[in-house]
């Protein structure tokens, strides 16, 4: 497979796509997510884990809040990744997340994920590249478990936003009362940082593709939702479920 | 490796060995593991989980009382892995295992454990072959988890016992007052089942071998815990630990 290179792929959407029709078709598809997740809840035989990667305010959160809230909230969980406590650093890495993993039935997403633990940790020198590399193929075997196991359809997003987009929201958040609350002393800080998490980013797109990544250009959120909900749209349809029957 | 062949090895102690000897052995190392103990927890880099397996009556609690006890109870814990509940059966087999791994500096004892999901569910047709080499891998893969992640240390003990004593101490649960809550209606028949349960466990003894297993004779319980407590203790001097001095 050839290796991909962000620096290649668009973070806006193509010229000739209207925004308009764009934005009414995300909403029938929003309309159909509700339907196939009762279904999918109602069955009980399929799990979906929703990755959601990307730069300091690449639009996680408002994607969660676009493509989600058109399911019932009983199948869907969101579990944000914060720094990792003391409690769960005296665990394997891999530890806290496994307790977040969905039940059969139900979508759970991940904002931020198991990939930070070979994002920023390796930027900040936390961790070296032998660590990274074994980090990398315990991962590919632990999605492998979820997948092989539970049947766990992963779903995996890079929100792809260029570092001039990703400047002008973070100085939103010192001008824009309704988004100073994310504003952290060391987001400029980390910006700076772009290219090393571009690099390291790359790599996890090449070692851990076992499940695919989804390269989503995010300098406009019309478009970055409307793709992720499409994709959703398309893994829930291909499951070919049923309701089932009265239980005996 | 030579594989192991359960008939071939003997489930009694050696005939020269003397049983008054050995249990005084048996008190000087449960003396040194407490103090050993003790710089596991405070040095906080390791951590040591024990998985018994065994059949019916192999004398697998006794064996916790028996050698565990003399440890710090604050840094030794023991999960009895019951069948799995609704909501455990709702993931993957090892999500519930993972909940109970041991955090660093913690010693972590499993009473049955992840490898009964590729056991008592073969023997009763719960799932097929396939299903069960997908398993053994999987669980390879996480003890490889544990072990390069966490420096979690793995220690297997197989309590072997000949089907005559099973059935000798099966019966003591239908005499002796003090082991009528042990009984349970299923053991005689679960105990018809041994040639399966002995060639399923000699495919996981071949299987997942990455982390070795301990084929312990138990017929007698003072050799047995004799055995494992000398593992334990060589395992913990093995890792040449220190009290780590005043926090900066």
């Amino acid at each position: 497979m050839k290796k991909i290179k962000l620096k290649d792929i668009d973070t806006r959407a193509p010229k000739s796509l209207d925004k308009q029709e764009t934005k009414e078709e995300l909403a029938k598809i929003l309309e159909g997510l509700d339907e196939l997740q009762n279904l999918l809840y109602a069955e009980g035989k399929h799990s979906i884990l929703v990755i959601i990667q990307g730069m300091d305010a690449s639009g996680k959160d408002g994607l969660t809040r676009d493509v989600f809230t058109s399911m019932n909230p009983q199948g869907v969980n969101v579990y944000s990744f914060k720094e990792p406590t003391q409690h769960e650093l005296a665990h394997d890495f891999l530890w806290r997340v496994h307790q977040n993993t969905p039940a059969k039935g139900m979508v759970q997403i991940f904002n931020r994920s198991h990939y930070e633990d070979v994002l920023v940790t390796r930027v900040h020198g936390m961790i070296d590249d032998k660590t990274a590399r074994q980090r990398m193929q315990a991962i590919n075997n632990f999605e492998q478990l979820l997948t092989e196991h539970n049947d766990t359809h992963i779903l995996k997003f890079y929100l792809h936003i260029s570092p001039e987009e990703q400047k002008k929201r973070l100085e939103e958040r010192l001008s824009e009362p309704s988004k100073m609350w994310k504003y952290n002393a060391n987001d400029f800080k980390e910006a700076k940082l772009w290219d090393n998490y571009m690099g390291y980013y790359e790599e996890i797109f090449d070692k851990c593709s076992d499940i695919p990544w989804h390269i989503i250009p995010a300098d406009q959120n019309w478009y970055k939702s409307y793709l992720v909900a499409q994709k959703l749209e398309e893994l829930l349809k291909s499951l070919k479920m049923k309701y089932p029957g009265m239980k005996k």
